[in-house]
């Protein structure tokens, strides 16, 4: 029976060191209640003192009552020559009101004379004492050996004489700490092994990532008798990020027994991970391991066919215990089965038969050559499977469209553009300005269509990218759009390629409105005619 | 003195297995004279038979000399009951012209039963037939055993006899793949180091990062006995991608003393990560350890203070040796330093006093932070440092352009640009259609100069890429434009930002020429005031 592990989150204090981080005391409740729910035992909160907003949010916390985790607050250990009991940084701890400390202090000889300017038998002291005045307040006392396996290196008796004087003071945990994040796993198995056959006191692991190893890392120390994980959610963090607890979770309570939350908590991961990218306002890799999009997605045709027969010839861990999903891509590479599979993942009640699937992979396959790509716009596949089963209304149809844009000296430039759609036998002639011609494009479009289908008020773009893919032709090239849209926190993705950027953008604009209009059940006024694949430029 | 790690890469095979990486031929083309440039050894370069653009390139390659590295096919061993030298697959590796083939076969007996439908014995006969068919045909053959840990952990006998077979059949390699990622550091050690203890053929490793352990595992792999690793540039690949040689290389190189590349090589190494993103159109993480924006930055402040006088008190590693940088926020000496050097670098021969080359970085700095980035495009900064300098005419000023769009259904989209310039103190007007907006304003453009600088004919436009900087905003966003132009072999970037598209082109286009005319020293005919900074839009 493996010991549990005790998970130490960081991301509302060094997280927010990381480059384009920024959370506002709403932000960092938020996210302290989730972590909370999900099962973390400790959430550092921030270093009060060092800025009103950290403070302001361990005020919030205290009217909060929470199921399990310990609020934490950050500090270091008391200046050189001055009494712990008499240093700000400390009382400014006490004065946050929280249960437990984590305090700093060094561990590498270099940086006590150097940055610390001070002697090796003072920082001693400095340690001792921060530890034990905060425990004689009732504090429970994480104490951070910075910069400890540099240290260790440089100097293993000091390094190792810095955690006694913690743990003889009374400190609850000792946290070896990778500041620079230069440590490779073996190096940080051996050394912790070593520091818990010297010590009593239990001992925690606090990596960073500028080697890319900082989850191996954190599972070497565990290996090595570490039973405490510090790190962020998605491994946000200064430089190259803390260690991802995202990652170091799963590896530790699926693959190697260790318990750090509840099964029905690890469920949440996937969520937990999304909803803090989300608050924090950061683009989550697709490819994150465990979590991203794209972590359980099958491409090749060999991959699909032997994993939707046996999950396990592909897959490491059912995706669900982490409360992810398998996905199947429809690409170049694709066959028959994964189109199948695609139909069913995608909710489309369409019934193809041999023939049928056939054709429309074919077409996807000759799309794909000219430069279309599905499995990052599967609403505009969606529309083509509906499409191909007779399941799509038309529902409108252009006449024409004029983009008018005009710049003269000192004057910014002015876009304009015009839209004569049918929309349910009626012809509707509108015209908009807007902040580019792709954009006065799509508010002359919605204009038009609004009133007819009130449900597009609610969407919005939420993501325009556009790639050039024969670079060869420059500003001739052919050119992907890829559009993203939402509506009520659900999104759909979809595309259009022409030589044309305006041309491929009104395709992937068109494309994003039928496809909201599907999903509302919109039907055409009058009977018509079998509806077309694609309406505005491709169809008539 | 430790080993050479032999390094494979497989961007171009399976990291275009990745979600959303599409790569032309040209751009493998590009990205493999890169790496070979790099000191990479074996460059695979896809998959013959398997699609037309896999052996389009092998055919492109053929003319194309490589310093170092060697090309090499991807394939699987024959088929059960099939003859190796009457193999559809393995015909198509020997057609495609390669000197190496890495060919993969099953090594798990679950995937040999389930999967291949055979018996274990056909199964080693498939996989030996296969390498001594291409061994006689006077190929290097590379034995891939997908799968190798997880069919290891499940029958270690038969996974090593598959091995085994390989290397009496005289595979020049064999590969071990963690072909699910799910693989932890201690395993593959373990296994790895029992593996070298029965085979004599050199090993190799191919790992994937499913469990954020790819790089750990990459490292544990050669400390066990392996002597090569197959990966690719910045991770790119299936799911959750395959190991990050950008990563796995400082690691060997740097940490622990094994030779991959040449120093000036790995020099290259923060370069190649760019280079590689830029081609496949892919955002960097500003995060990417050792090559990332963020992996050396630092803060304000003691810590800021102390890197300075002692860099390795918070840097791992010297950025110099993989070309990366410190990054130090606002450091007006260091910034004043580094643009003299830049003036050099850039053989502009400017004089800039104090007080202007604080101007000048100043600007360079608000620049920065609307999003211009001058890394990509150091003809635009020669511009704005010559013009700082008073070295620059302007020789054109913008009056107006108009761009018009038209659309109907049934025909393609019109574009028709009128641009308006005062040239050498003449008003010039003229008009032009194009293949979309930003080629019809080029074409108009040009038009309107060429009589004047007949040099510009010469020119062309090379490469043209947009991006999407603030995604919130969506076709309202702001983006970044970079034209790559071309005349006679020599080649040069520019840039421009705006949120509308066209905007940002036209300031790309005019900086294009503007420094084209400035190469080939022409001159206004009369005497007019200093010059401005940027033509067309900006000044006048």
């Amino acid at each position: 029976m493996k010991p549990n592990v005790c998970l130490y989150d960081t991301t509302l204090r060094d997280g927010t060191q990381g480059e384009g981080v920024s959370l506002s005391v709403e932000d960092k409740v938020k996210i302290a209640l989730r972590l909370d729910q999900f099962g973390i035992d400790f959430i550092e909160g921030g270093w009060p003192g060092s800025n009103p907003k950290d403070m302001a949010f361990f005020e919030r916390m205290r009217e909060i009552p929470l199921e399990h985790a310990t609020i934490t607050a950050f500090g270091s250990t008391c200046r050189p020559n001055v009494a712990a009991s008499e240093d700000d940084n400390l009382r400014a701890l006490l004065e946050s009101g929280v249960k437990a400390a984590a305090i700093f202090g060094k561990s590498w000889d270099l940086h006590v004379t150097d940055a610390l300017k001070t002697t090796l038998e003072e920082n001693l002291r400095m340690v001792a004492d921060s530890v034990s005045f905060l425990k004689s307040q009732g504090l429970t006392v994480l104490f951070l050996a910075e910069h400890f396996f540099d240290g260790y290196k440089a100097n293993p008796l000091y390094a190792l004489r810095v955690l006694e004087a913690a743990e003889g003071a009374g400190a609850d945990w000792v946290v070896l700490c990778d500041t620079n994040g230069g440590s490779l796993p073996h190096e940080v198995y051996d050394i912790v092994r070593t520091v818990k056959g010297s010590l009593q006191v239990q001992l925690g692991i606090h990596p960073h990532n500028d080697c890319e190893l900082a989850v191996a890392n954190a599972i070497a120390a565990v290996q090595a008798g570490a039973e405490q994980v510090q790190g962020t959610i998605n491994g946000i963090g200064e430089r190259c990020g803390n260690v991802n607890l995202i990652s170091v979770i799963p590896n530790l309570q699926l693959k190697l027994g260790y318990r750090c939350v509840e099964d029905e908590q690890l469920q949440q991961l996937t969520k937990l991970s999304r909803f803090v990218a989300e608050v924090a306002n950061m683009a989550m890799p697709n490819n994150q391991p465990f979590v991203g999009n794209s972590a359980f997605a099958h491409k090749g045709g060999i991959h699909v066919s032997a994993v939707l027969k046996d999950p396990k010839t592909y897959e490491h861990i059912e995706p669900e215990r982490i409360g992810n999903k398998r996905r199947v891509l429809v690409s170049e590479l694709s066959g028959q089965s994964n189109l199948l599979a695609k139909t069913d993942e995608l909710d489309i009640d369409v019934e193809l038969d041999k023939q049928e699937a056939r054709e429309i992979i074919q077409k996807i396959k000759e799309r794909e050559f000219q430069g279309y790509q599905y499995e990052g716009a599967e609403a505009s596949l969606s529309l083509m499977l509906l499409a191909a089963g007779g399941k799509l209304d038309s529902l409108f149809t252009l006449d024409s469209f004029k983009i008018l844009m005009e710049k003269s000296r000192d004057r910014a430039i002015l876009s304009e553009a015009t839209v004569k759609l049918q929309v349910n036998g009626q012809l509707v002639h509108t015209a908009a300005e807007g902040n580019g011609p792709v954009n006065a494009l799509d508010n002359a479009l919605r204009k038009a269509l609004e009133t007819h289908f009130p449900c597009l008020a609610e969407m919005q773009l939420t993501d325009y990218k556009v790639r050039v893919l024969d670079e060869s032709g420059a500003t001739a090239a052919k050119v992907r759009v890829l559009i993203e849209s939402g509506r009520n926190g659900e999104k759909w993705s979809t595309v259009g390629v022409s030589t044309n950027v305006i041309e491929a953008s009104w395709e992937a604009l068109v494309d994003s409105i039928r496809y909201l209009l599907w999903k509302e059940g919109c039907k055409r006024s009058e009977p018509e005619e079998k509806a077309e694949v694609r309406a505005g430029i491709v169809n008539h």
